[in-house]
């Protein structure tokens, strides 16, 4: 089985981070290949860039997807995830959906951690768009840029420890989903010092992903998530127009 | 005052029904200026194309908001929005959005009518992404492509005045929301027959747009609709790299 | 445009004070014409408070409606706002439900401040009534009489600005409306010191109100906001007697 | 133990079956005392006839309440609940609030029947405003004026009966309330046709209203439903004008 | 009238505190007979022994219903209620239940009190299972567990007064629930000094049991609460066997 | 890794049909245990039969967990769910909690469709109680007893069909879960001709469980469905015993 992880923005570290971490959780038979965007923002960490964010989302699954069982999205805004539901024969997978729902399946009470107290409402509508906002009692904010979890790995480290901690006792939290691609490969280093379990992203959605392509569930003949047939668009890449017309 | 209405599809048609809407309900002092998408789909009616409306309405705004006091989204998805209003410091109004604000103002059971049933769960998305899910009774969709209603505009009209008054009569719609560019300039000719009022996206937005440009409210400089400060970015024209980066 | 300002509680002071902001935020054709309460209440600053104001609206309504083309409740708990739309043809628009509409399309996050923590649960409900309650994210009260707003306005300015900072940091408010007619001009000199849009009721209710007489919807002629029809009544005024009975 | 049943509007007819629905389901030492309306309307079938009537309960309540130990509002509407809740030191039931609150205790699913669609938003409303919204699966109405119910009492309850087996087969209810105080008495005659509860308001109020008396919990001193305070007003009887002020 | 009150734990001492609590807000001529738990858990107070009360409660109440005119459960969880409500004739009455809706005939922000953090979310499921969710501000608990409200009375007391001062100051609690056997009779010593009503759970049951014995709804022969007819069932008791399959 | 599936009803056909279905899409390495209820009703159709299923399900597991990696509820009310979730260290899936999760992943209108109208609420609960609920468009019942699903398998599954394609024709659904334990194995004979996915609840509790043996997150040691610690029981089995008191 061989899944695309897609990382939207232009940070090849990022990409890596988060390659390394999905492949920690795949089973044996599975192969992980990640791609990173080539245009837009650098990092993705408002409505704006996670707008441009989608278009590249669609644009890398036009060029990559060929071959592929199942695509996971890199990015916890899971940017243009519903759009490439969409257009895609193939399970997708949004990392930030995948942690919501593997923690509603251990927690009745779950808070979601991120960077910046910007992106909190950015997170609840997600998890509303997700349908899964019943469970989730608190979105929070660590008070630092995406960047830093890579520049000032320790101070991020004792923040996300401390905060965790304080979302168990002040918010009665059963489960913390690190919403952050920069998270990925931190949660290990904080679970020990934190009562209840935390879920990164990545981890998640590759099981998860591998799941749905065993199950081989048919894509959906009509409704909001079938393809939308055969439409026409200018400017975009050969591959991603031929994807718009089903021409693919 | 000039307020820059955006298409962002690449149907000059719709472009120029909506300005014609636009300038009917402006003020006199009022200027109109619309442009349309130079890149993306040709119509907008699935999840993939409003994504990639959005990054054009990102685009065009950069573009051409110089000078203007307020933009109107003549695209019937508010594609983008959110994403608009945290880059501009003058008010941004999306056409669906004033419509079901509107119809706030005058009942308290609002429908929603559009063209294709795979655009219902979009439009409730919608109405819930504006805070005014509460109020919306029913989305329930023609089953006609929006470009039907100029190459067979009786039958779009008569199709719509009947399914109008079902509203009224079976959901006890109080308003309905016209919501898709191509209704513009239909409402009037429909509305003696409809028992309640018809409301039309373009036509409403302007008026609530001149308010807002006098009501002068300050741009929010912290919270989710702040602008996101100086981001990077790549591969994106260089009005909206600067807009992205502050140096516009 | 003649624009009926109406305070139903028996204090002048109020109904100059929001007169002269509605004049403010008026387009230059616009006549603000402002009336008080004949009985009732003198504040109205509870559940029975604004029982009694609901009938004082409709009776000043019935008196003075005639020549206007629209009307505005200048009273924060929005007192009888959809027994007055029933009742009347022309826009009637509330000045909090104004103000929460505006709010909506400037922040994702709104709060709402008033007058006295027994206000807290009416404007809850109000938000919820208007239908704009998932914006809502927090109403809180300044621990002062509406009253001491025109006693001691220093002292209420400083609380003012203190909690509305309060409700950016510890809320995340997007946007705060400012919830009772004594606030009314107190706007601009607290603006300043606020990261974030404060919106006055009246301010906002006259550009809106203006907007609706503008679109010339026609009122319904079905459903729980058109006319109940021919109604009998006794031992109120005649006009009153007479609008109910539509003899108006 | 004495109990005030206050019919605000001027029908004495409706005060008489009311007051013979009230006593049928009273306990052997409960006194029932009906009080009519003397000022608004003459029935209360719309949202600015509710407001009217919210005045004339609080003027009934004020001139009767002395020596009773409850209030039941004879009114589907429970027209001013909660304004006269916050004044008064004894229980007050609406009649309405009464039968949610028992449907509640034998139901999953209630549905709620009413006379006239155009007052189907009010009594959805009145349920949230209750708490209970979330049982109410459906209100539905009756094409009738409720003085039909007694100029053609046979028409209304054949209708009535097949109504409520609609209710019980299409939308699953599990209890249906009679919101509608010209249902009086009509309850027994059709019950045994339908296959699940239907619930009187007036005849469920009465031990509701009888149970808090023995319970004899204290008024509130603080929150929303607590007495205003000394409020001074003008225009209002002297009995409402003392029980404003608390010198009553 | 005989109503039977269950307590599906195996304390004694509870069963006599909740029936001593019972018979002080019967009326005069209501006998009270209580029975406790013959296997399960010793006190409920997690989610597995709800699930083991609930049998208890179903075997206890085929065992003693016989006679009687109403249940009520003496388990603030309500263990078994809708499953038992399925089985009987009569009516049945959780305590928290009847708490939580005569909470909201006298409050518009209901906050509830329990033992132990860990049962928050319980008492949150409770509510909205019992369609009042709208009403409840907050849950509470005290840290102690159930046991101390009797070994350590006098501080259980002194920190349930200061909490529930706490649920008024900083949550607007209008009223607050008791939610736990153990606060039976807790409730007369601490109502001095809490500016709110405070409510017990089988002190307010049994007048609401007695109102529905005294309305003789018929029971629903439809529906979710309709007895399912006659089910198999092996390695019961032969009372519980006979009520399953309607041979009691 | 070895998954214990529970069916808690006392039909060894169940069992075997669900086993087979489990193993069908059980990964290489995965080995499926059964077990069938030794007490307690037949069926579970019913609040009743749903509550003594949840003892049942707690005593199998009691028995029957030790070596094994996972369990799964193989009765489609989820009896007892997070009861055992407290309870046990190993992850714990319900298969219509998988299925409901594993259809947000694919659909943003979810239908559910069971045996017997009256099971309806129970469904609309059980989606609540799992937090996706918002994603829950309808919950329809075929008009037979499960039972049926087995005697008469050609005539269930033609009304199978038949109501999957209304379901999406009038409703939307986008994806269709199969609740009941006895629709187990018709899923592929009926896919083909249903335009979106059918969504098999044991078949999808097996990869989902798979998956979180394989995350390992951490059993939670606070909240509400961390162990409650050291309880004590009387009248269970010494392995339900030991289980509660940890002893195990």
């Amino acid at each position: 089985m061989k899944i695309l992880v897609i990382n939207p923005n232009l940070t090849q570290a990022i990409t890596e981070a988060v390659t390394q971490v999905a492949r920690s959780s795949a089973s044996s038979g599975t192969e992980i290949v990640a791609v990173t965007g080539t245009f837009g923002p650098e990092v993705i960490a408002s409505r704006a860039e996670n707008a441009l964010a989608a278009h590249g989302v669609l644009e890398l699954a036009a060029r990559h997807v060929k071959d592929c069982n199942a695509v996971i999205l890199g990015v916890s805004l899971d940017s243009g995830l519903y759009a490439l539901r969409e257009l895609l024969d193939v399970p997708v997978v949004g990392m930030t959906e995948a942690a919501l729902h593997a923690a509603s399946l251990l927690a009745t009470r779950v808070a979601v951690l991120t960077f910046g107290a910007r992106l909190v409402p950015l997170y609840e509508d997600l998890a509303r768009e997700h349908g899964v906002a019943a469970r989730v009692v608190r979105v929070a904010a660590l008070p630092f840029a995406p960047t830093e979890a890579f520049t000032d790995r320790q101070r991020v480290r004792d923040a996300l420890r401390e905060r965790c901690c304080g979302l168990v006792q002040a918010d009665g939290a059963e489960a913390i989903v690190l919403a952050g691609a920069a998270f990925a490969g931190m949660r290990k280093a904080v679970q020990a010092d934190v009562p209840v379990p935390l879920i990164d992203g990545i981890e998640t959605a590759v099981p998860l992903a591998e799941a749905l392509v065993r199950l081989a569930y048919p894509k959906a003949r009509t409704g909001s998530l079938s393809h939308p047939g055969a439409r026409a668009a200018a400017g975009l890449s050969p591959e991603l127009t031929a994807l718009l017309s089903r021409r693919g």
